[in-house]
């Protein structure tokens, strides 16, 4: 944790936070905090600052706190990322949120397994939490927005051409015929197929819209490590 | 498992294979393969190929084999970490195998738990299985070469300086001065910190060696993260 994030119910005052659970937990246990030291603070959504302990037991922790700059910039990144399995999931949205990307859409595709739809990590508090965990590793205070698709066709017919507008529209697919482009200036919009990939259908479709196939070179890598590999290769 | 990779005990002869157990099971439950399929197979330290197979039951896979062609080719590059804890270090093993890195060096450092030493992931045949699962989900055949250094000074003064001769030298460090540099070609040497990262002491040995400190930019990366960030950057 190397920003406390704060929520709105932390603030006492505009200038004093009180945080109890996991965050107090932790001060106490790693941080190992004490009166009078400071801590990165940022409020969710908001700046970045200092907090002063100044109380800090069992029970809670209070902090004078200061705001004095801003959050670093999102990437203007649209990850597409076809539904993994639960275990991979909740690592790839710590990630993706470590990472800094702007919007995440999580879809359908032929080679997802239907009961990945249904597993309690899909809850949007499950969801939020790895989010804040990944804030909280990067020092960001911006949830990236998070979009549920569970049909493929209707979101990439009805509502991707909207959203891929005037952005650089890439699928990561192993063998893709172009390497993936460095260092982007502008909008991106990746799309990352399931385990197996995407199936041909899937990718005809999205190369109609304008997208191409990249690929990191002769490894097919898995999903958690093609995101930042991906990503770290864009911007 | 995107290759299936045979040990030399599996080779009935030059031409047949048979395996059991993990890799049996994976054929049947997700690739569900049958007599007369292709298999994507690869020789452990050797070539890669296909094999058809002859026999598939609950109890052997039998295979005709045959390599045709060299597995992709290993990073110039060693990475030197500071042993995470062991949920992490098992995770790390994947994705060094995945990316291709030639060679891994884990290493000792201030802020790294001594009980961290203890985990029987550091057990030989513990590092080879996830560093065989690597190689199963890239294609890969070679095994990297893995060190354990659990003393930072001696390994640092006594064998670093051999070992980079001629590489690149860089330490991943947030905040680090410069940014890590884009598509080198050469050998490369990458050195990355516990959480909390290489105290000063160590940071300065480094450095004394020729080592730059390098960054991805404002945000923390949790190591998981950051190992295919930096590679796919470098490489």
């Amino acid at each position: 944790m190397n920003l406390i994030l704060l929520f709105p119910e932390d603030m006492v005052t505009d200038e004093r936070a009180r945080i109890t659970g996991r965050r107090l937990r932790h001060v106490l246990d790693v941080h190992r905090a004490g009166v009078g030291d400071d801590l990165v603070v940022g409020l969710l959504g908001g700046r970045i600052g200092r907090g002063r302990v100044t109380r800090l037991d069992e029970a809670v922790l209070d902090m004078d706190v200061r705001f004095d700059r801003d959050p670093p910039a999102k990437l203007p990144l649209t990850v597409i990322l076809a539904l993994p399995r639960p275990k991979v999931l909740r690592r790839v949205l710590h990630s993706l949120s470590v990472m800094g990307v702007g919007r995440i859409v999580l879809v359908n595709a032929a080679r997802v397994e239907k009961s990945y739809w249904q597993t309690p990590f899909l809850a949007a508090d499950a969801i939020e939490r790895q989010l804040v965990l990944g804030l909280e590793q990067s020092r960001d205070t911006v949830l990236p927005d998070v979009l549920l698709k569970q049909r493929f066709r209707p979101f990439v017919e009805d509502e991707l051409p909207a959203m891929i507008k005037g952005s650089l529209s890439l699928v990561a697919h192993p063998g893709g015929v172009a390497t993936c482009p460095r260092d982007v200036l502008g909008p991106a919009t990746l799309a990352v197929g399931p385990e197996g990939g995407f199936v041909p259908y899937e990718i005809e479709k999205l190369v109609s819209l304008g997208f191409t196939l990249v690929s990191l070179g002769e490894r097919v890598l898995n999903v958690e490590t093609a995101i930042p590999a991906l990503i770290s290769r864009l911007f």
